[in-house]
């Protein structure tokens, strides 16, 4: 298990959350596997299903309560979606998060092919490609993407989402996908590897990598929750800087942790990826990543949020480089 | 050039709007571009803008003008749109349906991967990961997921459609890339590779692999042009019969037609692959594509669709099987 910092409040809310999203997923999967093909059900199953902190939904999911969005608790199952595999109730807010969850896992699938990073673990296991071969892994990978469009689709229906939001939700999720966000971040990757970034070209291709769906996960949030213009600047930019703390705090775990805490082996050094570490030392990354998390707090301390999901968010700022793995 | 069958009138009309889709392309890629690394531009636009029939976009055109939709010919720039690149009156309608050939593009650009079908020719040109590597190509070919969805998004705005049939759009579009349309069918093919279908297996993969986007293409024109449902089963109905029809001549090309004609080595005989001509000969095959044609002038015979659209669906139908390459 990780060991969660801040006090067992945040450990709590996490595990409770976590679990809520994997039923979640569960669900998502039920919907979505049936309309593929066989051969690809067990690689995007392996891909979706293989662990993870989850993260982006819950950020979605404490970022809607943060911002006053009122949880659907008795909706009527909606005309239209019939096996749809959404949730009645308190679910259909986790619904609606995954989507975030299923790019996500698409990405790690692409990321570590052998034609991008090359990589045969992903938290302790096997990486699909290595069981259900490269081709396969490629197909599911991709098939996610229409996938996680269409079940934000079913699921913002389902919760009531008004039509603009929805063309607004669906809009987020993809410039975070596209290659403005997360696929232009691993093209930035691939093009980097083997010479040394200086700190833009790291910011730049973290911001994309990494950053885009973490802040466009508080984003979603906001929007699903009608937020107004000043809440929902404040989720991005939170979003934004938590996004880079996560990926100085991953590089400064690659450099100081073992293959055993990590669940893979320390990758990008390997590859010889430029990192903050390797730019600023592992003292000075832990300095910005400190000082990316006053960011974070900041901007939730200029905005009216609601508790106790606010302090859940600043929780998880902290949690964010304090997480040993 | 491609000998055109069935007289001048659809000749002319192909090009004409062949022409229309190969700008709306240019601004597509005018408006996508700059959201990407520099890395995957070549690769995008090697992908996008090699050749081909244009044929989904057409078919999205003719469909929406056959159900009577009413083209913008002087809606002035919408808010919000700055910079996305929208085209102005007649052009918005191609604009919109250019986001199947970006869908389209992106199946070739992973179809030819080493790891799917290993082509080095497509169109008589190199394929894009023979030229950029074939992480790029992924990656690039990825991109266009997102980024194709994305653009409908802007487009159908543009034109001004309604919020409710925008969602529509989407999951039109979603759907017939997913895992139950496009990539599902990448699956079956990889699947299949090497052992006979029988004929129902065989008409699953083609349904999945090019019917759904074609029949997309159809039932996305008649959306967006607002059509009732008999309209729109009817669009559909057309889509799925020459699609299969599409899939079945392309069979028989492999089989009859030299490299030089093609553009590309017949590949799918050669990977070991089930064709209709395999199953059923090659005069069974054109005797069950010319039967899926009648299928299609049924549907629309039996819809109340507007001239001159009509005829070049009519057409249309009879080229997809005539056609020489």
């Amino acid at each position: 298990m990780t060991t969660i910092p801040g006090g067992s409040g945040l450990a709590d809310t996490l595990t409770a959350e976590g679990r809520a999203v994997e039923a979640a997923l569960e669900r998502s999967l039920d919907a979505l596997l049936p309309l593929l093909p066989e051969g690809l059900r067990p690689p995007v199953r392996h891909g979706v299903l293989t662990g993870g902190k989850r993260l982006r939904p819950i950020l979605a999911v404490t970022a809607f309560r943060a911002c006053g969005g009122r949880e659907p608790t008795s909706i009527p199952d909606t005309p239209g979606g019939a096996g749809d595999g959404i949730g009645e109730g308190d679910g259909r807010l986790h619904d609606l998060a995954v989507s975030l969850e299923l790019i996500h896992a698409y990405s790690l699938m692409h990321d570590d092919l052998p034609c991008m990073d090359d990589a045969a673990l992903r938290r302790g296991r096997d990486t699909p490609h290595t069981l259900f071969g490269e081709g396969s892994t490629a197909t599911a990978g991709a098939a996610l993407i229409p996938a996680a469009g269409l079940y934000l689709l079913w699921s913002a229906r389902a919760m009531g989402v008004p039509e603009t939001d929805v063309r607004e939700l669906l809009r987020i999720l993809a410039r975070a996908a596209g290659g403005g966000g997360m696929v232009g971040g691993q093209a930035l990757d691939l093009e980097g590897e083997g010479r040394s970034l200086g700190r833009e070209e790291l910011d730049g291709l973290h911001r994309r990598k990494t950053g885009a769906l973490l802040e466009a996960s508080l984003e979603l949030g906001a929007v699903a929750a009608g937020a107004d213009a000043p809440l929902r600047t404040a989720m991005t930019r939170y979003g934004r800087a938590i996004g880079l703390a996560f990926q100085i705090a991953d590089d400064i775990l690659d450099a100081t942790a073992t293959r055993e805490v990590l669940g893979k082996a320390p990758s990008d050094a390997a590859l010889h990826k430029s990192t903050y570490v390797a730019l600023l030392g592992v003292e000075g990354a832990r300095a910005e990543a400190r000082s990316q998390v006053d960011l974070a707090l900041e901007a939730l301390q200029a905005a009216d949020l609601r508790l106790p999901a606010a302090s859940v968010l600043e929780e998880l700022a902290r949690f964010v480089v304090e997480r040993d793995r």
